[in-house]
């Protein structure tokens, strides 16, 4: 039941100076944090935890756990075409944590909020005799009706995805070294297991153009599975469409049944969002404008068609796993 | 990195109900929440995490761990003179945690989100391997320029805390079988320990009356030089005003040792606030009012004068522990 020694100087050290952006955050000398929202402006609120050994490996260096942790959540913002305000963080540390893995990570922080324009707001520091974990709570802004939600699809709409699908449940084999890659094609899959790129400024974009958004975490499958669940219909994704990196494709090349890890796998933190056809040019002017690519995989349909992936001839495909989903 | 079986029928069973209060939680099936504050109010924010065996101990009942987690974050908002809104949440579960213990937890939940008028917002679920967790986002409204902070004390301002002190810290010790007291007095103080009670009501009703306000978490002490440091300020208060309880005065009588338990140990979420002279009789009132018990302890002096405690004589009390703090 004891604290942690140096409590006051670790935060005094590492995270007092990640809140200095946001004169609300009071330097963390509070109880709270003060946020007023934009005038006309709703908030839009997620949280999402990591957990040594469960979502993150026990070796990846501390400034990547620290940007995945953010990155998922802000990710979250993004499918929902918010804009990141800030954020509260509550670190689980052990008694053996050495203190550079501590600054590592909160430099990894520094960072990613330089890159978002955001800052720490508040949280909270604990022991643990567990493994780390982290838990953290983004927040961003919306005009008032903006949100995107899953539900909202329409029958006909087309689906898109950010970005290219399965690198990250490829990035986590390759580095628990279950893939025979070279060392540039298993470099880029642990990059970008390790750290996602939320689609912020797309997102943003996505307002008054998609009818229904979310972010791949869970896997493409589930996640389409999810949208479609939401909206009321089924779709049909054609599997020869899915943008895949080069280095997903050399690993399918040699191994193919990796097709399953690469749309159920999960860890993608694209965007997958349904638009009408009517909508095509103007996306891919946005797309164009914030250099993010977007492929049209397949379109939403009636219900009673299921979740169906096609192949190149127009033969369902199976897969066992339907990933798993946060609340 | 498997996900806990039955991951999403968990979510829907418990988890989904706390969430119907606030349509923008959209009952947990969407990425993201989105809270429309009142008009002219700004947000407060506060994150609090609870361990097992560091926070918690093993044997409480799931739903007293999940009040607790709760009221220590509602806590915070009522020492901002805030009122509640609702509140994210992270559970990490093992994989062996009994079904029954969840379903305890979130009827915990339920019974306090009826207490106090709030809503599950989101969050998120996650297995570990570890100690069972617990994170909270509590947020919470206040009218602009309204939020109560630790650094607005002023030279000669009275020290107010609200309820007993010491009963949370001795409650700990009476649950670990370490008080020789009475089965009414330990089952008092257990409860304490096991339910703080957040000063929800009392704590808005201090808006424009307190200059300075914080949560009593990490002990009198240390949160009194908290206050005290933020107002730039030194502080005077007399043991022998503190208010005790009837089974925290057993506990002294018996062992006067455990004064020291009492002002530094912690764990007690009451607020301790700092107003004028002139406030007195407006204090008096507000607390009939809320029925809330509020003793004069001190005052708030020259900084040179440090933080110190006298006794009934004016003779200084030194104190071996000054308490941790949360940021």
């Amino acid at each position: 039941m004891s604290p942690r020694p140096h409590e006051f100087d670790l935060i005094a050290s590492y995270f007092a100076p990640l809140a200095t952006g946001e004169a609300g955050a009071f330097g963390l000398l509070d109880d709270a944090a003060l946020l007023t929202p934009s005038a006309g402006k709703s908030l839009v609120l997620t949280m999402d935890a990591i957990v040594e050994g469960v979502h993150f490996l026990s070796d990846d260096p501390a400034a990547d756990v620290a940007a995945k942790l953010l990155r998922v959540n802000l990710s979250d913002l993004a499918a929902k075409g918010a804009s990141p305000r800030g954020y509260l963080l509550t670190c689980s540390w052990r008694a053996d944590t050495p203190v550079e893995w501590i600054a590592d990570f909160a430099s990894g922080l520094a960072a990613d909020q330089a890159q978002f324009g955001i800052s720490l707001l508040g949280g909270d520091t604990v022991s643990t005799p567990g493994p780390l974990s982290f838990s953290l709570t983004a927040i961003g802004e919306v005009g008032q009706g903006g949100m995107l939600r899953r539900s909202g699809g329409q029958l006909g709409d087309d689906l898109y995805v950010t970005g290219t699908i399965g690198d990250g449940a490829l990035g986590l084999l390759a580095a628990q070294g279950q893939l025979a890659l070279t060392d540039a094609d298993t470099d880029f899959l642990v990059s970008r297991y390790r750290r996602p790129e939320p689609r912020v400024v797309f997102g943003q974009k996505l307002q008054g153009i998609a009818h229904a958004s979310l972010d791949i975490s869970d896997g493409l499958m589930a996640d389409l599975g999810h949208l479609c669940q939401q909206s009321d219909l089924g779709a049909r994704i054609e599997i020869a469409r899915l943008p895949l990196s080069d280095a997903a494709r050399s690993a399918l090349n040699g191994t193919p049944s990796l097709l399953e890890t690469v749309v159920t796998g999960g860890d993608d933190y694209e965007l997958l969002f349904a638009a009408p056809a009517s909508a095509a040019q103007h996306i891919d002017s946005v797309a164009a404008q914030s250099s993010t690519r977007v492929t049209r995989i397949g379109r939403l349909v009636e219900p009673h068609e299921n979740v169906l992936a096609v192949d190149a001839l127009g033969a369902p495909l199976a897969f066992k796993h339907a990933g798993f989903r946060h609340f």
